[in-house]
């Protein structure tokens, strides 16, 4: 082995960063089963050919698959997101009562380009309702979302939009057909880029004509949500996505409306919708979905099933709430048991606080009285109890509160009462 | 694609499966942090060559690894445990703080011959301290675990013994220094074969002479842990592992000393354990570890450094707690709220439901009452609310607890504050 390494663009998570990893996972759990979703896992290796199914994910993603074979030499790949195994799960379990309302969470990989903030093996936390065509369900899963950045302590806007909208607006503008995706992809540019390069861009892909100009008013109106769909049904031809997003916005009143919004992917086919962090410099979506009606069926091979669903990004998640972070937990230990001489029954003190459920270490180093301090401030321990011949004669505990540095004698029941307070 | 269907030795965990695998995983966790060990995780991918050193899982289970590529032809490799990834980690942060506690929970891989309770990605959960080569703390793992196996609820015994009293039967029974190894593999299978066909296993290893008679004899010493202790004391030439035994013993008195307990892995340096349940069908450990001083500081190049570990097999323990399981729970959903007409104000019930903590689901198909009581019946969901255009003129909700039968009118406020309780 030349040196030791890892893998490029994996990372490790020590205990001071995925302590708040897994608070954050822990919290969206508590917030999806909130909403009635249940967890399910599928595995990380799938056979290649589901993955690579037209109806999945498309061409740009399978460059970024990784492959690797069994050996019964078998094409299997490493999953690149949680939603093409959904929809195998759905088509291989026909009983499945519907609404079928899961949430997973696990790592995906994609062996693409790195820079900052992009990892080949990245966690998602997916929630998906299939079998619910109601709009109503759109919103709920809006609601969710903003739930979950709120309950994360993650300042945060659902930015919605609906396909059909998008759709309209290309039709009203006479955009021809084989160029609708282009332009779409181009005007889900505009927040970023502004109106003068989103405009050239149209251009350049050979949408010169006079709706151009129509199209980038439009899609620049400025208002309340209210305001913008009131402006909206006075220029679209096909009013659908709108009325769409009237019901969305009537049961997610907290969503702003996005009319640029389009989100790349092709499966959509209507409300979309992605999360932002605000005060932050990250300005990447920290969360994002849509509904997909058609990809589910597809695979299954029998007709269209609803379906809606929302990817939180853990990774950007937990990029945002490390930079509002004010102080690094390196450690879940609540108190430190530093035995003076009298180890067994040290031991049975630290027995006690665990079966009052208090995450307890003790010194297994037999280490001195300030090696031992030392080691619990810098593991950010707020306790520390010490139990020499004297506690032990008295049947008492000396208990030093590591902040404060105040201490006091007490027993272990007492103390056990207090930490519980 | 020719058929939908998943990769070998693969599992979907529904949520009738994942509910119960999710709450084993809490409850270990809680366990683990109760003990003071902090959550970390490291990457699934890991460099082809780290997991192939040769201070690392041996030659058998590279047979077993599956490798691949990235697009910049690295040679990569799926991990096939836990502890050759956290040795590397050790070994490339050297300010870690000892003595380093950890958990991790995550997926392996192995790509070997599947029977009943075999996968090729299963989940471990392992538990390590690096940098304490107390005796005392082989022991509170051996505690840790006696009260993890309490928690998830199983009946189960931890065997205990250690390598050096192993080598002292080897050396006292004169068992020639290079059929040690596979000496010690033969009277693993004590226990499983009886003490006849691992004689005779150990004659067909050409260890033929006297002392066979007098090794399957010391091996077969039946009684209390102190009882073997105090036998086995009188018989061997060098009692530093029955020392070792008597410490682990005195602060961990409920394990049972196991004198042919082996464990297969060559690392091992000290005591070993190993869990099984009891009163089960499945005979296989559910868990399995033990002191292994070398493996951290080879890796690192610079000497011993002390370590010792224990990991759950998780889908063992499942397969123990399945055979066991009362009810399946199909579903995390406390609350199904069916609206008649009024699904506004429905919304709103299961809003206030949400935000008191409550698992709440609400009807989207627009289904009949009788369908909807049957969906909730089939989930498992405890009670349902009932809304109809009457209760929102009375600020009342139906409540129907659905194990019962019992129906009455109420408000949320006291519904939600009965549930609490």
């Amino acid at each position: 082995m030349e040196e030791l390494s890892r893998a490029k663009g994996t990372r490790d998570f020590l205990p001071e960063e995925k302590i708040l990893r897994q608070s954050v996972e822990n919290t969206l759990k508590k917030i999806f089963e909130c909403y009635g979703f249940s967890p399910a896992e599928t595995p990380i290796l799938e056979r290649y050919d589901v993955l690579a199914s037209k109806y999945a994910g498309g061409e740009e993603i399978l460059k970024e698959t990784f492959k690797l074979k069994d050996q019964g030499d078998r094409e299997l790949a490493l999953r690149y997101d949680l939603t093409v195994p959904l929809a195998r799960v759905v088509a291989m379990n026909p009983t499945l009562k519907m609404p079928f309302r899961r949430y997973q969470m696990g790592v995906v990989f994609r062996d693409g380009p790195l820079k900052a903030g992009r990892y080949r093996e990245f966690t998602q936390c997916d929630v998906d309702v299939i079998g619910a065509a109601s709009i109503k369900q759109d919103a709920e899963i809006i609601n969710l979302t903003l739930d979950a950045f709120k309950a994360i302590n993650i300042k945060a806007r659902v930015e919605v939009n609906n396909r059909k909208i998008l759709d309209a607006l290309m039709e009203t503008a006479q955009i021809p057909e084989d160029k609708r995706t282009t332009a779409i992809l181009s005007i889900d540019k505009l927040k970023k880029l502004g109106v003068e390069v989103v405009k050239k861009e149209l251009q350049q892909k050979g949408i010169f004509t006079e709706p151009i100009d129509n199209l980038c008013n439009w899609i620049s109106i400025k208002g309340t949500n209210e305001q913008k769909i009131k402006e909206l049904k006075k220029i679209l031809i096909n009013k659908q996505g709108l009325l769409e997003m009237e019901e969305v916005l009537s049961y997610a009143p907290d969503a702003t409306f996005e009319i640029t919004l389009a989100r790349g992917l092709a499966y959509y086919t209507g409300t979309v919708f992605e999360g932002f962090a605000e005060e932050s410099a990250i300005t990447s979506s920290i969360a994002g979905g849509g509904r997909y009606d058609n990809m589910i069926g597809l695979f299954k091979g029998s007709g269209s099933i609803p379906a809606v669903g929302i990817s939180f990004g853990l990774d950007t998640i937990l990029d945002v709430l490390k930079a509002q972070q004010k102080e690094i937990k390196k450690s879940v230990t609540q108190v430190f048991v530093l035995p003076i001489k009298v180890f067994p029954e040290a031991w049975k003190v630290a027995q006690e606080l665990r079966e009052a459920g208090i995450n307890t270490e003790i010194d297994m180093l037999d280490r001195s009285v300030s090696k031992n301090f030392d080691y619990a401030n810098v593991m950010g321990i707020p306790y520390v109890v010490v139990l020499g011949p004297e506690e032990v004669k008295e049947k008492k505990i000396k208990v030093k509160e590591m902040q404060s540095g105040k201490e006091e004698v007490t027993t272990t029941k007492q103390f056990i009462k207090k930490i519980k307070e």
